[in-house]
């Protein structure tokens, strides 16, 4: 392990927060708040720490698979533990573990609060709060290789380990570039979501706070109704740019790049749009007109279905209370997630794309052993590698799904609360079912739990790997 | 397809299937039934039918993969279409959807019942449904290969399609004397726990029932509270007994052969025990002295552990009060099931072993890229096939709990009872939770949920593949 590398990396990490802080440190200043003095004290200790850890330069800049892993993992956890200094400082969120807990839900982009009232808080703490979704969601060491040159020419692995789906593709040549074309686009998207906003008379602060948490697909808010009291035009607004950040990033480049006939080519945006309308409209059924005729429930279904499959989690309304089936369609596209690439969560589309296409191959063995094809997504074949990955994928899914049941269950909620918590925290959508519902709050979690909660949050914005790796005895191995 | 041979093994089924109808009718001459028409008119109808489908032979013999699967899947299906007659001609199942769902529950050794009061119904009746347990547990089909040369020695397809796990071992070179072997040592076992319960002063008629459900891991009692009225060295035995019947047959066979060396080599059974053994204490610790002292408490966590694990189903206690930690504990290792090659049901102990490794065999390949070992079980290297087989068997495992549940939910019963529901049935436990819990019954779920269950059962128990490969256009072409 590559540990001068690690501390020069995470040393720029912790740099790199502290300026980010300097934005809602503004916030504070534009309102005149007292969390102002909890943001400055947040970022000399950023700039003191991280200054010291970058002052030498390792020699050795080489970086394999296992330090690409490792770097990523722990750089999550330092910057959610910075992160939540403000919270504890400002005294928004006294309690350690839950601060802890609102900095990983910020970052992983679930969005699941341990707050009750957020409209009694200061402003500038909610909009650290949405600004985290904002950062974490396309990746903060994406960020960090896109302004600085951070290793020789190695730190592809930071970005597989970071990136979303089962494969990462470059899209020009050198990482940096593509970590800079990535922001760019993430950056002028959120900007169009804010404009339009303010064009529906959203105010300015909320507009923005909405926009960047859109952006990260995060959840967090700044009104304690989430979006239910903004006008249906607004919701609708965020309902598309809730899908369109769920898109692989990768299709908006080919765009840029007149590169149409690729797009076309290319079958997980258009199995994503499938899963989408098709569950809007199953729900929107079942919902049998509760919104006031087919337009209306229809908006709700769509927004609903929308923010819990790209692992958003705005409310627009209390789910907890449709029917059976809307609810067991809003678990399914729950855990099916977002496009590979995005800044959306679950399992993707693309590795639910593999795993069908493993299945009906296999199938096809079974009926003629000798007819063996290989599988393709978006007109490529697929490397055997990437098909066992997938597959190992779904069985450390799995498997943490089931410690994270048993643990979680020692706080005695219900099945359906525990089961659709572990899935809204893996799949990092934000609210789950019954005591984790929309319109509930994390805080009534033991600490144990919370604990299981911030790992299983963590793992499921890494894709697992990075969380497991930690684990395994030949990673600290000499 | 060759539908010739199809016809020639369903007819031969039908025909078995008469002849075993024979006990229960004998059953009802000793008690004086009504039931004994109902018999009479099943076997009289079987014997006809079954005699005019194996009239001809088959000149082509021959059977691929594709023949084993679905002969064995549509025997399976007409093996419960056939054995639902008598509850239906009785009358004491009129619902003739429910019936087919009895029947099915009863040869897939699943043990969920639509009866509420069973001990008002006829003995006759209650005994064949323990027995269709007794029969589907080891393999009908693997019976009649045991009686008589089916096909021109291919029919390791039928057993590869009939047993259970993720590979089948032959125990000797010839497929008709390990079908006899397996078939001589189930019907020992099932022989020693009823003359062990008989000296127990169980009942005669009581003894026998419980013993041939428990040979077959399936669950269904003569009592309406299951096992809960019987001594507790009574459910001592049967907890026993159950974990027994959840072990590998070739343990067995080992034993008998003196290959004492070899049953210490394999894997399976030791990680079996150590889960059984881990997840009784676990629940013992959590239900805190329920049962008046550690003793009592232990023998209830005991038998409800070994009675899900193994997919029997019967109960002592209503374990839906249990704390959320033991239910989940329940849950876990529902899914989990028995070993390989044993009469229970579940993902099956050698698959969850599998996985695993490949979990840390991937891990390891992500520290050390070069370092590839190949995955052991029971001191033997996998087959890459088998570990291919094993991926896809979860994909499919979960693609069916998804589709599952959503069509369950349109009933709009509680997420809880739809989830734990499915797991019952997928698994061939029998109860799950909350409305589907151990002292309810599945007459509440409307028909069509009862064909998504009785297609869950029969995926759980057939292992999926020769369910789906019906559902392959491939499998249909000339």
């Amino acid at each position: 392990m590559n540990y001068k590398l690690m501390r020069y990396v995470i040393g720029w990490l912790i740099i790199f927060e502290s300026v980010f802080m300097c934005l809602p440190a503004l916030v504070a200043v534009a309102y005149r708040e007292k969390a102002f003095f909890s943001f400055m004290v947040s970022i000399g200790l950023g700039m003191l720490s991280g200054g010291l850890l970058v002052l030498k330069k390792p020699e050795n800049k080489e970086m394999y698979a296992k330090e690409g892993f490792v770097i990523v993992s722990v750089s999550w956890m330092i910057l959610s533990i910075f992160g939540a200094l403000p919270f504890v400082l400002s005294g928004c969120i006294p309690n350690v573990v839950d601060a802890l807990f609102e900095s990983v839900s910020g970052f992983t982009t679930t969005g699941a609060t341990v707050l009750g009232d957020i409209e009694n808080l200061e402003k500038s703490i909610l909009f650290w709060r949405s600004f985290t979704h904002w950062i974490g969601g396309m990746g903060v060491l994406v960020f960090i290789m896109a302004i600085l040159p951070l290793s020789g020419g190695n730190n592809i692995y930071l970005m597989k380990a970071e990136s979303t789906g089962p494969s990462i593709s470059k899209l020009v040549p050198k990482m940096k570039t593509t970590a800079l074309i990535l922001y760019g686009m993430y950056f002028a998207m959120t900007l169009i979501e804010m404009l339009i906003l303010l064009m529906a008379d959203v105010p300015l602060y909320d507009a923005i706070n909405i926009a960047i948490s859109t952006a990260g697909t995060g959840g967090f808010g700044v009104r304690n109704d989430s979006l239910a009291s903004y006008s249906s035009a607004v919701q609708n607004i965020v309902t598309v740019f809730m899908i369109l950040f769920g898109v692989n990033f990768n299709i908006y480049y080919m765009i840029l790049c007149r590169k149409i006939m690729n797009v076309i080519k290319t079958t997980e945006w258009k199995v994503y749009f499938g899963i989408l309308f098709a569950a809007t409209l199953l729900v929107t059924i079942n919902l049998n007109g509760m919104y006031g005729g087919f337009k209306g429930t229809m908006q709700q279904a769509a927004f609903q279905v929308a923010s819990v499959m790209t692992s958003t989690g705005f409310a627009t309304t209390d789910y907890n209370l449709w029917p059976e089936f809307s609810k067991a369609v809003l678990v399914a596209v729950m855990m099916i997630g977002a496009c590979a690439g995005s800044t959306g969560g679950g399992i993707k589309v693309a590795r639910v794309i593999i795993l069908a296409k493993t299945l009906i191959k296999e199938l096809d063995i079974s009926v003629h052993p000798r007819n063996v094809k290989k599988i393709k997504l978006n007109g490529r074949f697929i490397e055997h590698e990437v098909i066992r990955t997938v597959n190992v994928y779904m069985v450390a899914y799995i498997a943490i799904y089931f410690v994270s049941m048993l643990m979680v269950s020692l706080d005695n909620f219900d099945f359906t609360t525990n089961f659709t918590a572990v899935t809204a925290m893996i799949n990092n959508t934000g609210p789950g079912l019954a005591a984790a519902g929309p319109i509930e709050n994390f805080a009534r979690f033991s600490a144990l739990t919370k604990f299981v909660f911030i790992f299983d949050m963590l793992a499921g914005r890494l894709e697992i790997f990075p969380m497991l790796v930690l684990f395994a005895p030949s990673t600290w191995k000499k």
